[in-house]
């Protein structure tokens, strides 16, 4: 049961959509998993601005072009197998409420920390439902969702000449297939691990403790991540 | 501004004491500042069970003697000059208002993660001030109240097998100096850092994701903790 990346599942084959995809996040997202030859598809309220934003990732070094394309939110959530939220916290539970349809079925990564920032830096906002993820959970019942990539940093995964992100994705799920799935994603790309690390209920922390993350940054000029030690 | 801990302030000839000394994470805590050379004082409310706490941690490899003595919580308190908080949450705000006294002045190390645990596992529990330590440093208005040392794993600091300890200490306080003096005890065990994370408000993250940690160590069978990446 100790952590084992070859005992994950095969998720080569799998597309990638993003919803959010032109947003800093996302972006870096799409990049790095088109990078390590992921289909990826980017989605936005904005077709061409989807379709604008795959055509500068696949200029990109190291992606190949056929790898990323762009297309309308809706789209992108109905021809993705595994479709990640990388919205605003702002308009996240609307995007996420108006794709219930095509979301029905698919595992669904919210990787959004609803953040709230006043003279003293970053602070965790309280939601309703506990957190982002949550919010995605009751918005989308028959998905199967979870909270990972909640720590990336975005301008690590856009930076070309970083060949590898050393750090560790933690996903907090229900469905332990999902983040087996969501686990092998991570993977994916050099340097990650994808690590389950607990139920739905204790997303809220993960997501929070991004305002750390830009703390520690702050003080000590880094991108910091977090790597899960003893693995 | 990148971690160094050359510029760490030193910090050994100070009297560390752990108040609730004779739990598991008080005990192991103690039990690696005095091998680390530390002077440590155990406090318990009884001080008998605080001096034979001591005699067994005095008695362990890689401990002098002379570093580590018992005795009752408000001694302790006086006596030390950095005190750190381990007792149970249950028990935390009666012991903490007990001791605002002796404390005044100090630098006071809160560790304590308020947790409850059902069926489905370990989860944060709601704090009226938001968290344990804001707790304190509501209940301790002279003191220098931190949190640190949440994430560290009791089992590994108990075993005298285990040379280093792999892992980053988070301290959240608004006292920068404090947080240098904390972050300097921590590099004093082997294997760790201390790292700056944020204001006493971005707190309650770091005590909820120890219930993060347990469900990491259920899945994986492991002991763990985090580092930060690229500092």
């Amino acid at each position: 049961m100790a952590y084992d990346a070859s005992a994950l599942p095969d998720v080569s084959g799998l597309t990638v959509g993003i919803i959010g995809g032109t947003g800093d996040q996302g972006r870096g997202l799409a990049y790095r998993f088109a990078r390590a030859g992921q289909t990826v598809l980017i989605g936005s309220r904005s077709a061409e601005r989807a379709e604008e934003a795959a055509r500068e990732i696949a200029a990109l070094p190291g992606v190949a072009a056929a790898t990323v394309a762009g297309a309308g939110n809706e789209e992108v959530a109905r021809r993705s197998d595994v479709v990640i939220v990388a919205v605003p916290w702002d308009g996240h539970a609307a995007t996420v409420a108006a794709l219930a349809g095509p979301l029905a079925g698919k595992i669904v990564v919210d990787c959004v920390n609803p953040l709230g920032f006043d003279k003293q830096g970053p602070y965790a906002l309280t939601v309703e439902e506990g957190s982002a993820v949550q919010q995605a959970a009751a918005l989308l019942p028959e998905s199967r969702v979870c909270a990972a990539f909640n720590h990336v940093s975005a301008p690590l995964l856009a930076d070309p000449e970083i060949d590898r992100i050393q750090l560790d994705v933690l996903v907090c799920t229900e469905d332990r297939d999902a983040a087996a799935v969501v686990a092998a994603l991570a993977a994916r790309i050099p340097g990650m691990r994808g690590i389950y690390a607990g139920r739905l209920r204790n997303a809220h922390q993960i997501e929070a403790f991004t305002a750390n993350l830009i703390a520690i940054n702050k003080r000590y000029k880094a991108h910091a991540g977090i790597r899960v030690t003893d693995l």
